[in-house]
């Protein structure tokens, strides 16, 4: 990969569709993404809001090809590829090279708590080195309310230091803009791209040296968002920003994942999307009317979604 | 399978032995688990101590096999089959009941936080129902330092009612005495088996209607937890508690799952046993050092260790 070509501007943790009997919908998978594409939002497939802990690894190998045979652009893909077993996260992420993708987003192994950055590290390295591919871009993924293992600093420095080619950036969830701000001054200028977690630190991101964002409400509100990242240099920025915070703060009052999906079965008028695997649940009838309602009061819309093909 | 057979007693969560190249090394996970065997102690493989959350799925399949191929006793084996996908648990867990395994210890899916209890209720139904067999046993891992997702009492309540049959006890690592005291006098007398999640819990468990634990140490000091188990009821039995206590007072001392595999390399004059897969990483050798001593400083055995075979 040219580094010309990095991967930049807002991705989605594209949610995942379900069938009844709970196995992933490849076909409306596929649509989904062309029509987030067609958003101009890139693709971080297998986020947490894709679920993608609630599916194997053969799933996820599956949906993937699915997408690169569909002919959707590997390139605007950074498919989560960080799993709590070794074996897992080098086999899934050597897939994700092969295929082409521009990045893999990686969870540190999270089933384990208060393991040092020395165990960090060696984790991160073993992945890189026996993947053993030049043009792999690994983007760590900072996410402590959920994963509860954290990326420091400490370790961004190290990884940048032993594989400088492969240690590409992060995606920091941890809600907290002072650690995103420390993250931006301490490796932006050597070429280490971050991205936000959330449009909410989008224009403050993209004006602190950072390169964009991957956000839940990129799913259902792809296009505005895309669109500051854009133009978050002209004098409508903060207005822009003010806007998409009201829209998110809608999906905020609700569980997210399945407000996601309960949004796309309604403006997509395709009602399976609102099926989520276990453990997580669907919003009640009463929910979804709730989130709807308001949102339609906001005025909100999903251009192109409901002929999405 | 009869429920006059059902799983009581010790179980050690065995630590998995890895080779330089850190795959599994089944010939000496083989040894092992004969060793514990011998010690009275059964098999509870896969659980938090055995990094099993450091091996895929095809990695713990190919373990059992080895271990139900070399003769072992499945009746004695509680295998750790509860992954965050949902298809992992079903696949790992209908693997363990067609072998033969006399339980399956399940994690709820720990990625997402923060889920209902009627969405783990689903997710163990799921489970449950896909794999289809009455002879399923099902032990519950209630494990909240580390899976951050609990095993709650109506939870419990809820699956006894749907899954009479399969529903067969709980593990409590909680290090909360009073959690376990409300699990037992809730469901003890329904014939549900409450194993205390370390030893330090042991001698109360049995008196209050318990069945036995199920502990990293195990590992380590099986015979002498074993009997303490089968002699509860005689006048030495809190004597005995409290030589348990002490050896695992130093193990403690130190991270646990290095701990217990530099002891094991240590009394059994085996180093490779030592390693351990990232993200943990093995003690350093002044650590080591300071284990052995104090454990020798406490007259600590490990019987027989040396000439396993």
């Amino acid at each position: 990969m040219n580094d010309a070509q990095r991967i930049t501007g807002v991705l989605s943790p594209v949610v995942t569709p379900f069938k009844a009997d709970l196995s992933p919908d490849a076909d409306r998978f596929v649509r989904q993404c062309r029509w987030l594409l067609s958003q101009n939002v890139g693709l971080a497939v297998f986020g947490t809001n894709s679920e993608a802990n609630s599916l194997s690894v053969e799933e996820k190998i599956e949906l993937l090809e699915r997408l690169v045979g569909a002919g959707l652009d590997p390139a605007r893909m950074m498919p989560g590829t960080g799993c709590c077993a070794l074996t897992d996260s080098v086999r899934l992420t050597a897939h994700a090279v092969k295929l082409g993708c521009g990045g893999a987003l990686m969870l540190p192994p999270f089933y384990y708590k208060g393991v040092s950055d020395d165990g960090l590290f060696r984790s991160f390295a073993e992945i890189i080195e026996r993947v053993g591919e030049a043009r792999l871009r690994v983007y760590l993924y900072h996410i402590p309310p959920v994963a509860q293992v954290p990326i420091t600093l400490g370790l961004v420095e190290r990884l940048l230091k032993a594989y400088p080619q492969q240690t590409a950036g992060m995606k920091d969830s941890g809600g907290d803009w002072n650690n995103t701000k420390a993250f931006l001054d301490a490796f932006a200028r050597s070429g280490f791209d971050v991205f936000a977690g959330s449009e909410t630190f989008l224009l403050r991101n993209m004006r602190g040296g950072g390169t964009g964002c991957i956000s839940a409400t990129a799913n259902v509100n792809p296009a505005a968002i895309a669109r500051l990242h854009e133009t978050w240099q002209r004098g409508d920025a903060d207005a822009q920003q003010a806007r998409l915070d009201e829209i998110r703060g809608t999906f905020a009052k609700f569980p997210m994942i399945p407000a996601l999906k309960a949004a796309i079965a309604h403006y997509g008028h395709d009602a399976p999307w609102a099926t989520v695997r276990p453990p997580l649940v669907e919003l009640t009838s009463d929910q979804a009317k709730a989130l709807v309602t308001e949102l339609d009061q906001k005025n909100f819309t999903m251009p192109g979604l409901a002929n999405r093909s």
